[in-house]
């Protein structure tokens, strides 16, 4: 039955809409911090959207959660299933706790052992698999003919982009207006509905992405007109290597996404002043926002500005610094 | 004029009311953060008060700002003095601005060049002197001579108290309820404030303290039944070296506060899950009071328990692990 429905079309606003009503039973309506020495800094009016303090520690929680109370009874009984084994994987297994339904986790050899143990703990049913892509599909399918389990995408599905877009409406909300909005760009799902739900709320408002220079495939693809081909990733924002999503490009375009490029120095530097002046922890991913509005300031200069901070899920006995 | 009033007495709740409403449009309130796993090895209820998210990054604003601004106009206009070169200076600082009046903070020579420079930052004005106790607070009395500035002692003064004692009624309606309270104890002005406000909203509820087994003065005080003498502090928790205050101390006996000790590596790895978990930064003087419902889980098991975590002032060049 799922197989007729198109999973990677883009969201409708009513769909973010709905998803935001879906998932507040189970998501955390997460703060938003502002600092006077940050504005300061960048002569802007910062909102910080605290997704490190979401579930799991990350926006994740949004997408898998509106994906997993999207299905209808009869199919969610099989459960869920995806081949991610990072935050995407541990906010899947979460929200299908939420839901009561099996969550099955493909995940390869050599991944990160306490992002593996997370998953566990959440109560997903891990899969064994060789690390390449095509032995981490060929098992997801297997595990999807064997239990009959939902193919849930980290970010080419219509569920899970709609509901990343729902953490832009409460910044939104929270701060009362804003004249621009920012978030990291990596396979494009929360970038794609924070477009969508940000147009959606206000045509006017600016929207910008900001990604690392070594895996510059959204900023380069939107340069060339066309989205690029696949390419090795150099860069310390693990949470960013991925290619974009090929309607999530779209999204972009459409949207007329500013992407904005930063070198992992800059992300580092961005990082420590997160830390120092908001006393959070965020990622190295997280801190891309930041680190684009302070390298190009007269983006920015005299508006609101929402800044989507999208995790914290640090290794705190390793700092890049 | 200020002369005749005892600037030691403790507060009434009724002064911690009015504190509330004088310092809402200065301070920050703060959010409460839950966490499932954390319940899930305490056996708690727990809900975080994330003063380490107010303005300066620690609780220390809300005294400061209650001084500052119950003050009447005629003495305010000469401004506000003190000889803490920490937290509570740099509080103070930020609070006079808010009121455009001076601060003048008393800085000791071997002060932390970063706080100094917060502290500076903010506006204050700073008097040099040695690093004695004595040259402190002769150094502090001059420049009231010489000013007419209101001294505005970190803990032993009635609006200090106050104000510190409205991070509490905060969470006691954000949590919708709890039937415990605990904080660290250093000089016993959050301490006290606590206690008062807790009591006079919530007769019933437990009112616990956390202090570095290196620093328990006011443990040994409790179990004595009068305050100890000065004693040489050695504990990793910098906030909490301080002896506590007269009147503090009596308000922590008046109201059965539970004082439970902790180790410094105790402290240490309950800071560590609070990073990981939380995914926020505090410090390690923070930590004492997790560390403390973990130590003895029998006092707040099946209890909706309020941790006052203090402030996120941490060197993180410089981490204790």
């Amino acid at each position: 039955m799922s197989s007729t429905i198109n999973r990677t079309a883009l969201p409708t606003f009513a769909h973010i809409q709905e998803a935001a009503a879906r998932i507040a039973p189970y998501a955390v309506l997460t703060p938003v911090l502002r600092n006077a020495n940050l504005n300061a800094l960048t002569g802007a009016d910062l909102y910080f959207k605290c997704e490190n303090l979401q579930r799991g520690g990350a926006f994740k929680f949004r997408g898998a959660c509106n994906a997993v109370w999207s299905m209808e009874d009869a199919l969610a009984v099989n459960g869920v299933v995806t081949h991610s084994s990072g935050n995407h994987g541990n906010a899947l297994a979460m929200a299908a706790a939420t839901r009561g339904i099996p969550a099955h986790v493909v995940v390869p050899d050599g991944a990160v052992r306490t992002k593996v143990e997370a998953i566990e703990r959440a109560g997903a049913i891990l899969h064994r698999c060789e690390a390449t892509q095509a032995a981490r599909e060929a098992k997801a399918e297997e595990v999807q003919r064997a239990t009959g389990a939902e193919l849930v995408h980290p970010f080419a599905d219509t569920r899970v982009m709609a509901g990343q877009g729902t953490a832009v409406l409460e910044v939104l909300q929270q701060s009362g207006g804003l004249d621009a909005v920012i978030t990291p760009v990596g396979g494009g799902g929360l970038m794609a509905g924070t477009a969508i739900a940000a147009h959606g709320a206000l045509p006017g408002l600016d929207v910008h992405g900001a990604e690392p220079a070594g895996a510059d495939d959204a900023a380069r693809s939107l340069a060339q007109g066309s989205r690029v081909g696949p390419f090795v990733p150099h860069t310390i924002c693990d949470g960013l290597r991925t290619l974009i999503g090929e309607t999530n490009f779209e999204a972009l375009r459409m949207h007329r996404v500013q992407v904005t490029t930063v070198s992992d120095e800059e992300v580092i530097a961005a990082m420590k002043l997160l830390w120092n002046e908001l006393k959070i922890v965020v990622e190295t991913s997280s801190a891309t926002v930041f680190a684009a509005v302070l390298k190009r300031p007269e983006l920015f200069k005299g508006k609101r500005v929402g800044l989507i901070l999208t995790g914290g899920n640090v290794d705190i006995d390793a700092l890049p610094w």
